[in-house]
């Protein structure tokens, strides 16, 4: 790209990534959504992506310690308040732990980190480190998968409350708050990258950093549908379906 | 683990890793060199495995920064010689290259990283930030992987020359130094670790580095087979069998 986009140009490449490549797209989010997954599939899933939930604060103070100004910081907050929660509210994180445990599995096992497949734990690292090394610009730019998220929240939680019945409302409370949250924290990113973003290579670096993100999404549930979808390809140590310490006693 | 293991068990068990873990162990590996991948199957094991490949001079150069002493710098640096290649002797990473170009790949798209799986970047990506971050003798460790190389090698080369009538020992000449390299590599590393892990959790994070390498390279077969093997699930500009820029023209 050698000219230089509009800002509604800029933000339509934008969109144009989250509608081909956000992990909507994914057969495995397709399955989770549509009821195609065993229970065992499902508590892969809520296993894994606890290791994702539990780095998204980490990866926001990375953003916090760069943002250089007190507006900005009162801003960025929110997120890290979001997820690590308060005295009298749960945090994002919390609510995920319930949402693996009440899909069966065993709260301290999650907390481990124990049996998360080595893929996961690459994918979700991989974007830590992103936003630790990048330019501040690239770093706010790999958040903006949450301007599609609002939509799909929707859709995955009706399909799963409606076709597994080992799932409830509560279970899935994680989802409640997200789409309020992630709406007005990409409203906030993305107006930052389109005013940020003043050369086509800083514009190109935006795109290139939501197109990264897109991947670390994508390989997590790559990863999952190789490890638990038949034929199964589970790698040493990731938790198996009938691993005794994973799931609670009935 | 709580007790000091004798430098004979420490060793044993690390060969038990290998002897369990090694990627020689890989569905995708053993098809390999049986004969039983297609062509663009093995050029896509080619194209991603440079990426490992090319990175390996920089995640010893980590090692070189910390290794303290004149004397094991100056046997380290053997490793970065042997990649990099001399004036007059050709380097592990132009003989990579060849092996590319051999098997029907162009070399400027392989040198270029574009079309790799994601899952590469990041598991390669995973194990130079391992050996930067973790301790000097963590990073030492996670090479012991080269202790199980050198019987793998001759297998695969026989295998592959066997096999597939596109490969030609000239194809695979990355390999002919490698089996007297690993040696006296892992050999140097393998003494380091038994002498320099001097608690019982000096030992389990030598242990554990191993562990982690092994699964650093399981990730990376993981990844060609989940995209490349029926039924493909090729993630988003990962390299095509029928990408034009990417094969030689006949």
């Amino acid at each position: 790209m050698t000219e230089m986009l509009s800002k509604a140009d800029l933000e339509a490449r934008l969109r144009e990534i989250g509608r081909t490549r956000y992990h909507s797209n994914h057969p495995f989010q397709i399955m989770l959504q549509e009821g195609r997954l065993s229970k065992p599939q499902v508590q892969a899933w809520a296993l894994n992506r606890y290791y994702y939930q539990s780095m998204i604060p980490v990866k926001d103070a990375h953003i916090l310690a760069r943002l250089g100004s007190v507006e900005l910081r009162r801003e960025w907050r929110e997120r890290i308040i979001d997820h690590d929660g308060t005295e009298t509210e749960r945090g994002g994180i919390v609510k995920w732990i319930a949402l693996a445990e009440g899909v069966g599995l065993d709260r301290d096992y999650v907390m481990s980190g124990k049996g998360i497949l080595p893929a996961t734990r690459f994918s979700v690292d991989a974007y830590v480190n992103f936003v630790r090394d990048r330019t501040l610009l690239e770093a706010i730019a790999s958040s903006l998968t949450e301007l599609f998220s609002p939509n799909v929240i929707g859709v995955r939680t009706k399909g799963m409350l409606e076709h597994y019945d080992f799932i409830t409302p509560e279970t899935l409370a994680y989802f409640d708050k997200r789409p309020v949250q992630a709406k007005r924290d990409s409203d906030f990113a993305l107006t930052y990258c389109l005013e940020n973003a003043r050369r086509p290579e800083e514009q190109q670096a935006v795109i290139d950093a939501l197109t990264f993100k897109c991947q670390v999404l994508w390989t997590q549930l790559d990863a999952l549908h190789h490890a638990y979808v038949e034929p199964r390809h589970l790698p040493f140590d990731a938790w198996a379906p009938d691993a005794a310490q994973a799931t609670k006693a009935a």
